[in-house]
């Protein structure tokens, strides 16, 4: 089937350019010489997670658990969770997923590193930790190298947690002195620091100059509109997502009524909603829960119902997050239609 | 099991809250005079949209085919898609329910209507039709009286195709002089107009006084947090929904992170997101992917890692279409986890 012939709205991905994608981050960070552990959040789907994997990922990243079992269940065995496993049904799953694959989580807090020893202690097992620093992008991360230091002496004490070191996000230039500090103290404390985690799509020399020993990096397989057009170049030769629509009515000349709104493509960043691949002049200025809203003024093409138009989201991450099945096509020909696997999946 | 015992985040919805919210708009639109046709976009739960039946309603509306399907396929019987259904993969779906359902499109171009029409007389069976009507949205529709009855005549002589009416969204005041126009030109051509389909939570009265035959309201089962904010009341008394989050990080006294972000919330309208039922005062910010960071500047609890909270998203429905599943509960028992059927059924 040619993925003109899909019923619309169709999330559609080229696969030639998901794969240059691909390779093309490997051999960055090959280049730089910075492990890469590659974020699967971007898309969720274990198969593309194999394929970066396949490219030289040395493993890969999930934000939540449920991710994580998406991928544990196809197969894949070594998986960072860099977030705060809170709670005691949270733990249990941790565990169970500890025992088929390497698990690592990021804690910032001796409450979370409890939580988890003392679920290890009941379920047996052991997961690895790391220390989230905030070095400046004030989310989550303990605020200081003493506070950390604290932190890892309480950590290094409970049983069924093998301290592994420090983590941050994202990488950035003025995050050394922070990173050095901590890593300093903690050795002199005779408290091992095996792994430095840095992040960032776009970040990864950085990791290698802050001293990293990985970089984690998600959103390269998409190369996001948002990305695109900050670095001034509205090609879409990097941009593999599309979502194709149809053109559901012309009430007058200067508007056409396209068959996705914010059920579709999300309300993410403000108008215009992502870029049309045909006529990048046109302009969805506004969307209902499933009604695209588009200026044509600018355009000399006469609109018809039933015109197929191919679009490139805002931010292709978070617009495929609504979809269940993402079709990859080359030359046009269907070749895969790969569920999205951890969609949904917010636990 | 108590809602407070599940994993987190969570959507759930007070059934007694739920339920009000049911009854009162079903008794408002009767003491109205005006028939109700429910929305069911706002929610995509079929036994929802039965509860909406059982108490009055006359049908339900699906904004999408794919919608219509999940609730034909529960049984339900009388259903307008106002939307305009494109492309032949679309008619054959939509005459498979016309065989099961009594289904009702909208229209706004010949070119529609002729889809329908020779995909009936290909497949056989019969669909109703109403013309939409610009009555002021600036979306689908036709834009003036004349146009309307241009685009009946041609519909009138298609096969396969039952006339009925016509349709405007949302009901307003200032419509009247194009309705009654449309309604009389039609009429005065011999076009029998049975149907005349207003629409819009909140726009009951209106739709009565325009002479409408039904009233389209969705939004009425939770009474969106920003409809409250509009109309003064910040009260969670008529917000069923919310979304149960866990304090994953502390990381300074006045930040606090939750386990949800925008892939639980959506960034539906601006900051702040939502408002937290057990701290008002407390407001979150921004969001990550998958973290939410609230500022707890103005508030004098101290937050603890493991703390949970409530939280009604600023759109519920477009909150809810996130999540596969709405656990339902009384006196914060659960009673019924409801799978979100139509999630996800932009098609």
């Amino acid at each position: 089937m040619n993925v003109d012939e899909l019923d619309t709205p169709a999330v559609v991905c080229d696969l030639d350019k998901l794969g240059r994608n691909i390779r093309d981050m490997a051999a960055r960070c090959r280049q730089i010489g910075i492990p890469l552990r590659s974020h699967t959040k971007s898309h969720k789907i274990p198969e593309i997670a194999h394929m970066q994997l396949a490219s030289g990922a040395i493993g890969i990243c999930c934000q939540k658990l449920g991710d994580a079992e998406v991928m544990v269940a196809a197969g894949i065995r070594d998986i960072l969770v860099p977030y705060n496993v809170v709670g005691p049904i949270k733990v249990e799953r941790l565990l169970r997923l500890a025992r088929r694959a390497a698990m690592t989580v990021a804690v910032d807090s001796v409450d979370t590193a409890q939580g988890i020893s003392e679920g290890a202690r009941r379920l047996g097992g052991t997961v690895r930790v790391l220390i989230e620093l905030d070095t400046g992008a004030h989310r989550c991360g303990v605020q200081s190298p003493q506070a950390a230091l604290d932190l890892a002496r309480k950590i290094v004490e409970l049983p069924g947690i093998d301290f592994q070191g420090v983590m941050t996000y994202p990488s950035r230039a003025d995050a050394k002195p922070f990173l050095d500090e901590t890593v300093s103290l903690l050795r002199g404390d005779g408290i091992p620091v095996d792994v430095v985690s840095g992040g960032g799509t776009g970040h990864e020399a950085i990791s290698k100059e802050l001293g990293c020993t990985e970089t984690r990096s998600g959103s390269y397989v998409w190369e996001g509109l948002s990305r695109v057009q900050n670095s001034g170049d509205l090609s879409d030769e990097r941009c593999p997502l599309r979502i194709i629509v149809t053109v559901v009515s012309v009430p007058t000349e200067n508007r056409i009524i396209v068959d996705g709104g914010i059920k579709t493509f999300t309300t993410f960043r403000t108008a215009p909603y992502g870029l049309c691949v045909e006529y990048p002049e046109i302009k969805m200025h506004a969307m209902s829960v499933e009604h695209g809203h588009v200026d044509v003024s600018g355009c000399s093409h006469r609109f018809r119902v039933g015109e197929r138009l191919q679009w490139i989201p805002n931010h292709q991450e978070i617009a495929l997050n609504m979809h269940d099945e993402l079709v990859g096509y080359r030359g046009r020909q269907v070749e895969v239609v790969w569920p999205v696997a951890g969609r949904g999946k917010v636990k």
